[in-house]
């Protein structure tokens, strides 16, 4: 038997697949199996070798690709073969990305393994809608949870215990925005409270619906995954913010998004890599 | 009057250089003049073009090279006169990193600017020990605060208000662990809380310390800035998780630092960027 190749589990960034780490991107090149999410970029995917072997582990909603289980064996047995695994998750691997389950799973079969943290969705997605998480006077503390810990056996999150004057980032949480909400205003939060919900944060799809607690559920209506919620004043400095975007050339804005400039440095990156 | 340059705000990552974006990169190495603070790596530093004016505009504890409404102003100032600036921060722009101030004073003066996330070591500290932030039946949510937050003018922060069930990241706290310590309990949180402080996570200088909220403060005396720490169950998993990294080459590991690999890329990178 030969030795276990290794397992890279890699955090791919937000969206903009220029957002993934210098470290990230070398590993998804020196890949002979890329295992990925169904968010991950097509574009980041094209960075791993011509002949690498490419399975999507994607879990559209209500709808498994791959089991848990399934991804965790999956990963062991590529690495057995002797193979270089990249596992290429969207934003960071440990941020509700199940990462720590999969480094469990190869711990206990022993196969050897990297984390490549990524930029996570709950502060970039706010941040490309011109909403920093934090800010000196409006929040100096933001906490992240997903719609998942929201429901729906239960909303079984601790509402009460959430910080007030803090941010609220909520992630996967766009199918019970108006429950959220709800349980926010039961349990003290003003209806004013700004809020604001990013579609595709990021990305040249990105859209950006702002209102209140009371009526941001109305006004996003129709949106659909992914999306990041964010609930708090800083919110507010939005309007502020998101004018300033240089306009020129077009790859530059306020949000990172990819443009003919990104698209260049990546096959550069390309070409001089392989 | 020339048109004014555009301000970059980009986040360098949390210590280790290859964890920067590839964006980050990329707009690094198109510089006129790099704006950056004391924890960045002098390694991406070098990334920069060898003409581009590097200013130091960090903050040791206790001193100030450059005050907020300097470092504001000197952005300004250098973009007026048609310049590239980057201004680059540790970690994350956004998380605790004042660039929202920033961001503001730029759009007051009418100044152009794109902000680029970077991986906060919020996160990827914590990764960097082995232990994920978010972990299924031990962390559905993470709340992020600053020591500055925990004090010294009357620990402002809502104690009662932390969520009990969830993993709670300190930054900047390295200093204030014994009071933040002492006041959790004080506040209902078990002494035998799992907690883990990390220096200089993602480096080849990280060190771990790991104990229980009763004692870590005595465990890490004589730790000194940048440090996060992390406390809660998910602390719990690193004795299982760091053990499987893989031992060779040398550049790769549960933690991911930067070895003669790392470098190598970068120099192939720049000499094609360039």
């Amino acid at each position: 038997m030969r030795a276990p190749g290794d397992v890279y589990i890699v955090g791919a960034g937000p969206g903009d697949p220029e957002l993934i780490t210098v470290r990230g991107l070398k590993r998804l090149r020196e890949a002979d199996v890329v295992v990925y999410d169904r968010l991950v970029s097509l574009r980041l995917l094209e960075e791993a070798p011509a002949d690498a072997e490419r399975i999507d582990a994607g879990k559209a909603p209500g709808r498994h690709t791959l089991s848990q289980p399934e991804i965790n064996a999956l990963l062991i047995s590529k690495a057995r073969q002797g193979k270089t695994v990249v596992r290429l998750k969207g934003g960071d691997p440990f941020v509700f990305g199940r990462g720590g389950e999969e480094c469990e799973a190869l711990t206990d079969a022993g196969v050897p393994f990297e984390v490549v943290p990524g930029v996570s969705s709950a502060v970039a997605a706010p941040a490309a809608a011109g909403i920093p998480v934090t800010h000196r006077g409006l929040a100096d503390t933001f906490t992240v949870v997903t719609g998942h810990t929201c429901g729906p056996d239960g909303f079984a999150l601790d509402w009460e215990a959430l910080p007030r004057g803090g941010t609220l980032v909520i992630l996967m949480g766009v199918g019970k925005l108006r429950e959220i909400a709800q349980r926010l205003m039961t349990h003290g939060r003003e209806p004013d409270t700004p809020a604001a919900i990013i579609g595709w944060g990021t990305t040249a799809a990105q859209t950006v619906v702002e209102g209140t607690l009371a009526d941001i559920a109305g006004k996003a209506e129709g949106m659909r995954p992914p999306a990041t919620i964010v609930i708090g004043d800083v919110v507010g400095l939005r309007r502020k913010l998101v004018q300033s975007a240089p306009a020129d050339p077009p790859s530059r804005g306020q949000s990172s998004r990819e443009g003919a400039d990104g698209l260049a440095l990546f096959d550069a990156l390309t070409m001089e890599a392989r």
